[in-house]
């Protein structure tokens, strides 16, 4: 197996495992809990520490609608896209196992939501459907724009996951409270699968709004900050 | 269009939308929110990462303040100060405008002061005029010399975005109880237009303040730092 | 001595002091304590700053099962482990009884769980010892190649103490309700001397955890990301 | 005047209005306050921001202890020792005054403890006088070995400021609750002043404990440190 699909595979279970490991187990604990801040953090710091281990590997994109946004701005082979995009489920997917595996094993365990993206009545703060859809797409253009702009050659060598891992945080902190936050279909489709019901039924948010967001900010990128 | 006021009215837009949103959105947020300290995290991050996606392209103002600064100090163009206002103040408008209709899918949705800046009855803490002015200014003056100082040639290239995003995380810090921090008159429009009133009757102020402020950053900064 | 041995006993040394001591001193300070994030972010920031300080003396590991998979990696002398893993734990050792003399000299003091790790009844969720051993072996193993990763080739110099230091801040943010995180058995021991009767009794899951997931860590990168 | 002097008293001025100011106006506000994390990022921010903006000028130091630890190592010219440290507390006695003006400026406020540095009853852990010793002589003698490593040719350009200022988060985050952490007899100096009575003659520790452990970090830097 080619090593970029392993890297993806490692870095987006690190994502998930990081990310929503730290919303089910540390955010709600009493007094003490991290909240929306350390999961926001939490989150971010997943991509920025994989992004520089693996990086120099796969390009560290642990997330489908980077590698759309990527490809839609020329940087990034279409040929690679299904791969990628597979080996970035799987990683979820596995991420999620484990951390079921590791929360349940605590008296009076109770899935709950376990960190799965939703709106409507599955939004913590009760946000509309077309809120989730505009807030995820908003938030997945500028990430897919932060990504192209901090690794384009305007940008000295090495400061790209800084920028990308706390874009990450930031978009977290503006949007828990609206669906608990995607910006990545890998992400929720791994929690999905454990919680079932709806939040399979509303996955699918999870994967258009992302996918559409990232080609959006792959289009905008090149017209307004390609190098050429 | 340029496309450098392409990049300040998306830069600006992401300042407002993700620090604006995380104060809208997830400050309040019962029991797991995210706080002042949330808050000021989000504003630096918006700073920080568009500094690093579209620094090369405009240089990554994003608030009037800055630029004015920045001519003052003989850093940037004056024919190019007017135009670059204009796309900031726009980009904070539709950034405002995106929020309200995304904040306001949510059952029982109140507007509240939006993250408004504010003095006086407005203050988050009850604080007058005179400390909203004399605050306003002195975090100005500081920013403005931070910005020209860590890109001044005494830096390595690429440290910038790191040191003026989280200049704004701790301006954020001191102030948010005292006006909910401008420090940017693009900021501050885009949210008053929407709360109208008492917001559009204090406008005034979180112009004049980091307008004040951002001269004087420049006026020091040539004194003090001027390389040669 | 050698300058290695005495800077890596300096470093785990900070990591006890610095991280150990914000749990035991500020997390649960009534209305204003750090709680969890706080305490996550300490013992990121000690590496950080240690890294910067005395990496280029040591190599910057503060913790044994670092040691361990970097000479499994191939990165690190064989005959330097066991000195390295003595000075570690001396360090711990020394921190955790400074600390305590420190934590003592408050009225009404008492010594409490000292931050010492635990599972079972001693986890701060009740989380089993099949969670515990599983979450440090993870968490571990992923730290492991963040290391290999961001201190190799690939990624240009002077970066890596960021992306080490805020993976442990991360992995806290993850785990401390499940083991109150080691990843590290110097900063077990330290803490597990002082506290005696339950801490010793567990304190072998926080050697074995962290030396697998450190060895397997090795392994993984030799597999995936060596540059050869 | 030397341009020096002036960018070490503007330095301290931030510095102390950044990190006093945070705490003053912001720790304890109702609910949403930043509490002892964000005062602690707060402190090290204001270090990290003016770094970049005006160690290219004076080094830097905003800071007695520092300025000792240096010339002890061999880092500082000894003649220039007393200019820097009366500019240093010249900046925090300004800062504390027009932090006085801002915070008085609201209805029924009270001076209170006005973040000045305090021990056994002015603890606000209530932590003994040999407490808050040790532990300021301990944070200071790590703090200088910090600065001193993270700009000594090991370590690439331009990584210091981060290094260091968030070495002073980190000790904000272990000693707030023991002595609301000085580290820095300017910027107790300047708080002292104004709070009066108990804050000046509880000083002396907040001079004495940061100057040796300050002269002790340089002397142990000395010895493991040194290149050469």
């Amino acid at each position: 197996m080619q090593k970029s699909l392993i890297a993806e595979f490692l870095g987006t279970f690190w994502l998930v495992f990081g990310g929503c490991g730290s919303a089910v187990l540390a955010a709600a604990f009493p007094e003490l809990g991290i909240g929306f801040t350390g999961v926001a953090l939490a989150f971010g710091l997943t991509v920025l520490t994989m992004a520089y281990a693996v990086g120099g590997i796969s390009g560290g994109h642990f997330n489908p609608a980077v590698t759309l946004g990527l490809t839609v701005a020329g940087k990034f082979s279409k040929g690679q896209l299904v791969p990628y995009v597979i080996a970035q489920v799987a990683g979820a997917i596995v991420a999620a196992g484990v951390l079921y595996i590791i929360a349940s094993g605590k008296a009076g365990f109770e899935l709950g939501e376990f960190a799965a993206n939703g709106y409507g009545e599955h939004s913590p703060g009760g946000y509309s459907l077309m809120s989730a859809l505009a807030i995820e797409v908003v938030l997945s253009l500028f990430f897919i724009m932060i990504i192209l702009g901090s690794t384009s050659s305007r940008v000295p060598a090495g400061f790209a996951p800084i920028a990308i891992g706390l874009a990450l945080t930031l978009i977290h902190l503006i949007s828990i409270p609206v669906t608990k936050t995607s910006v990545n279909p890998a992400r929720s489709t791994g929690q999905a699968l454990f919680v079932g019901g709806w939040a399979l039924q509303q996955l699918w948010l999870f994967w258009l709004a992302p996918l559409v967001g990232g080609a959006l900010g792959g289009i905008v990128w090149k017209a307004v900050g390609d190098e050429k």
